[in-house]
């Protein structure tokens, strides 16, 4: 677990607002998960998350005073693009950006509940499809579910997969997950407060892609 | 048939050699070609050709004279990288980008030759499945294979195809495929060109991603 555990994320103030630079610090080193995937088949997923993840940065390097935290910069925006908002900018960018983050966090919550397929316990397609039902696949139409229940039998190996979460060592299964565990404490916090976040500030849009 | 015929390939001098810089420009306007298709899931294949063109570019621009042709990029890569030769470079990225270029030219190719399916003749699938299995299938795993089946479904109609071609602005079938046979002209021989060197250099590789 030396590619999460390294970065973890920062434990949530008392007024629950999150920090746009230590966010952003955080969140950068999340992409390479996708290549623990193990498939070139998840490039593009993890294309798409690096590109949120600068259109945040651009917006929030434009003014770091201003943007300081998350929040700020969904009011900002809201006063700058009128009628085009929320679906613009880095709104528009963390909309998408927490769903996949949100993909992640059920992805290794399943995991370390011992969720399993019991007639594959090696396989983590359960916990993958799961990820998918709780955070994605109702924005996605027909023909992208479609292509995600083709590229979810390129995912790897349970094994695998949390050897490649541990830097490519072999890790004991247990110890790895009591470090996903671990992981998921802060990591959930923020991202549930970001979901509160759109939804209070009526952010949230349900269109399909 | 704005989009390509403003942005002709040159035709080949006489010594069949194609020059870096035209050839990066003519590429260049290439990738709006996906956008023609009309649906993001298009999106991670345009980036894909956007990263090999880019690839080929930033050796190009790394010493202009030295990389005037495109065949002096691979004997010069083939000198300086040794065993991990050809699958390196812009020698790779030439690669595949030939390919994409193919499957470009056997749909369009296909589509002038008035090949269609009797049973649909306004949708374009068919002529996309020959380019795909002429240009690109056997390059890929059962899995991508399975990913391009279903994407195949995304495809426009032949006539909102032609028109995203022509820019939006709607235009006789005739018309547009007269430009599209005349766009070919140069894009077939360059490219036929680009394949007959990796032949002969022995550049062609055919694992599968
Ligand atoms: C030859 C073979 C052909 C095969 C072709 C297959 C093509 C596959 C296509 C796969 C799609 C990859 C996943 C990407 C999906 C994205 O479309 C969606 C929506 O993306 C958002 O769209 C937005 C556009 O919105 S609009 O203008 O309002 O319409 C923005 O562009 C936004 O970026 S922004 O920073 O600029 O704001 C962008 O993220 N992204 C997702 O669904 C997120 C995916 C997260 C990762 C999920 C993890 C799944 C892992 C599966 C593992 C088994
Ligand atoms: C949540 C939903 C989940 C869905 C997930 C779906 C994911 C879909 C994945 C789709 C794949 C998109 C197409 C891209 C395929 C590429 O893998 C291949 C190989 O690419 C090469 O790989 C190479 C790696 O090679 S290795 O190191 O030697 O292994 C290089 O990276 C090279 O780039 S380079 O410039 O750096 O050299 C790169 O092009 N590309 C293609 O197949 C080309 C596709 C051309 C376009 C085809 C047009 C199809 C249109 C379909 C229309 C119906």
């Amino acid at each position: 677990m030396a590619l999460l555990m390294e970065h973890q994320f920062k434990q949530l103030p008392a007024d629950k607002q999150v920090e746009t630079r230590s966010f952003l610090e955080s969140v950068s080193y999340l992409p390479p998960f996708f290549d623990c995937l193990g498939s070139t088949v998840f490039a593009p997923i993890k294309a798409d998350i690096v590109g949120n993840i600068t259109t945040i940065k651009a917006v929030y390097d434009s003014n770091p005073s201003r943007f300081k935290t998350l929040q700020k910069i969904l009011e900002a925006e809201k006063e700058m693009h009128g009628a085009d908002w929320p679906k613009v900018g880095a709104t528009l960018a963390l909309m998408w950006l927490k769903r996949g983050l949100r993909f992640i966090q059920v992805l290794l919550q399943s995991l370390v509940d011992g969720e399993k397929d019991e007639n594959n316990p090696n396989l983590i397609r359960v916990n993958c499809t799961k990820a998918y039902e709780l955070a994605l696949k109702k924005y996605h139409g027909w023909l992208v579910q479609k292509l995600f229940k083709a590229a979810v039998f390129a995912a790897p190996y349970k094994v695998d997969f949390l050897k490649a979460l541990s830097k490519g060592r072999m890790v004991k299964e247990e110890d790895c997950l009591a470090k996903i565990r671990q992981f998921l404490v802060n990591f959930t916090a923020a991202n549930d407060t970001i979901y509160e976040m759109y939804t209070k500030m009526n952010a949230e849009l349900d269109y399909t892609v």
